[in-house]
């Protein structure tokens, strides 16, 4: 072993103590007499002290040509320091080191690993290496583990078996785009990398197995959003003869053992709220409530009125941004500036000051009185100081708007903070929802997700409106899971398919399967997947996820590290009886 | 909740209370007035009873109809049977049962679904579902999930973090085949599915990682002997500042604590072997050492004599099987046949039995006299009562064939016992080994394995004579883990490439990020991986892993049950810039 202790763990029930140590050089500062390294492992930093007086000299010598990252082991003695560092849990002591060997130099690092780092995205990227010495990159990968243990033995200790399903599947043209791979042994064919194990934890279902997860792979060929990845982890759950309060009951428990032990947070009961609501009163179907700014539709206050805008529109609705009222002229055009952007849509925004003395001033006096604009305040639930911010148009974009607008002036106001977790469940989705595009159905979970057996009745006559047994976990804004009771009758199964727009021929030779497996006995049965990623992300307190995934791709899916994908030769190529087809 | 407990908890402790079950219909025995119906989930098996006298008229002819694998909800009172079943948990009692429900039914299922069942490897396959619901298959299953979380645990107390690495990947021509990714963002480029983690977890160390390790999916395109699969899995482990005892220390320790949580096993220290004294003693790097039948090289005493095929070889080798003297002349001649076999190759066999009296009797007694042979028994360990097989011919080849004539023969005779373990370390294997086919070296564990320091001066004499810092665990004759002390010093790494005939530009290309990683600081590191797949099967007391996994592929690399690897349309090989070549 290279060492007796590790860089984090002496102090001074250690002094005078011979101690073998390894690590990185942090940092030197050299004193001409007297040589300080600060020497660096995974657990911690310890000084290292040469003094020209007391260290042999060829030690003392060697120990000047120590560049930043060098690699090294010291042998020395430990003592106590003279002026201590109280932030440091080795800071009540020094080494005084007596053997030095360089286990391995270091070129000049390409930035500086330090908790502050002067190096940007894709230098980090490229080094990645480098940048996983860091403590905010470091302490994300062992803080994921932490999260990961906790959730299996959780899980282990109730009962759930993880089981590994296989990574080379079927392609399946549903939902997203698959990654697929030829296949050398069967010419002509491709395998799919899952882009969850849906239909294998359903069969483990149908196989008796009562209880699974796991925590896997996933894969989706989709372009890639800011903070999306093309490969994704899912902790990933299903389970038999249960029903949709049996799982939110398991999964809420484990959520909250989640806080607990890597957070310190108890939490309550989680809140629940449907679809419906959530939309309505925060234009978005998960919704951040950590604050408050919930919706007030003013179409019954703010329409037939002279106000065209308003008048025309299908939905008037406000928010009330809590000490508004002192904003600026020209903060307010920066906010309806941001609502313009393409990327949230609005073409305008009306606003009204609730001002300290109870008046009201709106961009809108013209046409609204102190009397209209009292009930505007009335229904967004505006107080003196606040302002609010009015959207109009049609309903489903309006609401998004309202909601984007809502989360940025949370985010301005401080109001989302990263140590604060509210979690809740949003349920009764629709099933299905209409994509315009190709003129369907599309599923809004999944084809395997059961309707509520009380709106069966409307799959003949209006499908939009069947209320599905699926229910997402939302934390502080995000979806960190979602799930759903699903299908175990044949016929139903069959019929969703049809729903969704399957020929018979498709829907056999895709799922035939699982719908023969349903035929010999499948139990009732659901569950629920979390991405890990995200939410590991949010129980760290970060907003994006590259810092918690040990070697991320850029947003062309490439690895700027290994310089991935590359080409392959022709050989390999025709061993898997494809060819290059770069102009199609 | 559809049950109240489940079907392997209840018991006299229970007498007279009310419970709910749910599960699936075993069998069912219709004695006309009284129907006993055995209900099954994955807990257990709990008697169902059905009293005409006592219940429900429309419930008893409901349970009437009941067939193998239905799906079932059960209501009724727990009560003491009169034929108690010492076999079973729940074998004091049944229920009477007052409330019944068909959740599902069931079609007949193609083979039964019993501990012996009657369906075959391929039909089982197909329906692996069905198999799953069959205790030796559930209960691997479920064996699998208890190791691993013990693996995890074990682990994480000693300080290892698991860490995620990517599984798409570049693609490396040395070694195995590779699973290729085309890339739809990435035209003419190509993904490649992870053969092992060993260049990330290597990258982790020279990220200060320290200890690391992941249970993993690695993929390999080769043609599949019985007992392979595509995808198979690692638990990958790597750790800096070691040297290859600490390595052996950690995971003799966690394979010792596996043995005692799982199996209920005390092992001593794991003896250590060399390769050089595996081969000459054993004829093999993995050797199963349950069992004696060592090696007796004969060269000394059975050559120089007219026998002239002994003369001509190599290497004249013998083992003395136990017991063997009692084998008849056809017994005899069927070993003599099966090491004839093109599996094994020998082209002839020697014997000579120790008969209880002590003279001996060869097959050769031509040539040789009751002293020579003596010797035979001498070296090879004889003693009355045995036989002892002798093969000769050129040395690595006879020693392969011996030793697969040793393993058949310990099977025969039952030395090969299921619920013994004997665990060794194989250590100082050859760093190369020659290729006849393409007339170089080839790294014997992987280009990163470093040469033990006393030897790299033979880097520019006789590179075949290095000896690696690699190891191997050794279980029962199944090599189920391996690994070795790293090269982290970029120069050396660097003339390995080149000693295994890389190019500069090739080296470069291929592992360029690895060699300029090792610039910036990497620190001593090494590591093992242990295939879980074979290590569970075998802590399971089975020769085969197919039970371990629970949707295995078939020997062309094919699920049968979801029909994949399968063809994909037009627009997704357009999108992905590729072209069948089905001609190729």
């Amino acid at each position: 072993m290279y060492r007796s202790h590790t860089c984090g763990e002496l102090n001074l029930s250690h002094n005078n103590t011979t101690v073998t140590l390894a690590g990185w050089v942090q940092k030197s500062r050299d004193k001409g007499f007297m040589i300080w390294v600060d020497l660096r492992d995974r657990y911690g930093i310890t000084q290292l002290i040469f003094d020209e007086s007391r260290t042999d000299k060829a030690v003392f010598e060697l120990a000047k040509t120590l560049g930043r990252e060098f690699v090294i082991q010291v042998k020395g003695t430990v003592i106590e320091r003279e002026s201590k560092n109280p932030n440091m849990a080795t800071g009540d002591i020094e080494i005084l080191v007596s053997e030095l060997t360089v286990l391995n130099q270091a070129m000049l690092p390409p930035f500086t690993i330090e908790d502050e780092t002067d190096g940007g995205e894709d230098i980090r990227m490229k080094y990645r290496y480098l940048d996983i010495r860091r403590n905010p990159v470091k302490n994300s990968l062992l803080f994921r583990h932490k999260v990961t243990q906790e959730v299996r033995n959780y899980l282990s200790d109730k009962g759930f078996c993880e089981v590994e399903t296989p990574y080379l599947i079927k392609s399946t043209p549903e939902g997203a785009r698959d990654f697929v791979v030829p296949s050398r042994m069967n010419p002509g064919q491709f395998y799919a990398l899952p882009q969850s194990p849906q239909t294998f934890k359903q069969l483990l279902m149908v196989g008796g197995m009562d209880k699974y997860f796991q925590i896997v792979k996933c894969f989706r060929d989709e372009d890639l959003r800011a903070d999306r990845q093309p490969e994704f982890t899912q902790i990933d759950c299903e389970m038999a003869f249960v029903e949709q309060e049996d799982i939110i009951d398991m999964f809420e428990g484990l959520t909250r053992h989640l806080l607990k032990e890597v957070k310190g947070i108890e939490v309550d009961k989680f809140p629940r709220m449907t679809y419906e609501h959530a939309m309505k009163t925060y234009g978005n179907d998960k919704p951040d409530i950590r604050f408050g700014m919930e919706f007030g539709e003013l179409n019954a206050v703010a329409q037939h009125k002279d106000f065209g805008v308003f008048n025309a529109a299908e939905l008037v609705v406000g928010i009330a941004v809590p000490g508004g009222a002192a904003y600026t002229r020209k903060e307010i055009d920066a906010f309806i500036d941001w609502v313009k952007r393409p990327q949230v849509g609005a073409s305008g925004m009306v606003y009204c000051k609730y001002e300290a003395d109870g008046s009201l001033k709106s961009s809108v006096d013209k046409f609204y009185d102190q009397d209209d604009l009292k009930k505007w305040a009335e229904i967004t639930g505006a107080k003196p100081g606040d302002i609010i911010f009015v959207l109009s148009g049609p309903a489903n974009k309006t609401r998004a708007q309202l909601s984007a607008l809502r989360m940025e002036v949370a985010t301005r106001l401080g109001l989302r903070k990263p140590d604060e977790f509210a979690p809740l469940w949003v349920v009764d989705f629709p099933l299905l929802e209409w994509d315009e595009e190709s003129g369907r159905f599309h599923a809004m979970h999944h084809p395997f997700t059961s309707p509520k057996p009380e709106d069966i009745h409307l799959i003949g006559t209006e499908p939009g409106k069947i209320r599905a047994n699926a229910y997402d976990m939302v934390l502080n804004g995000n979806e960190i899971g979602g799930g759903s009771i699903r299908i175990h009758d044949k016929d139903l199964q069959a019929r969703m398919f049809e729903l969704l727009g399957f020929s018979k021929e498709e829907a056999e030779n895709q799922f035939g399967f699982l719908m023969n497996a349903f035929q010999f006995g499948a139990p009732p049965h659901g569950g629920l997947a979390f991405g890990l990623d995200r939410l590991v992300a949010i129980l760290g307190g970060q907003e994006t996820i590259r810092d918690f995934i040990a070697f991320p791709k850029n947003n062309s899916g490439r690895d700027v590290m290994i310089d991935a994908p590359s080409a392959i030769d022709n050989k390999q190529l025709d061993e898997l009886f494809i060819k290059l087809n770069l102009n199609s």
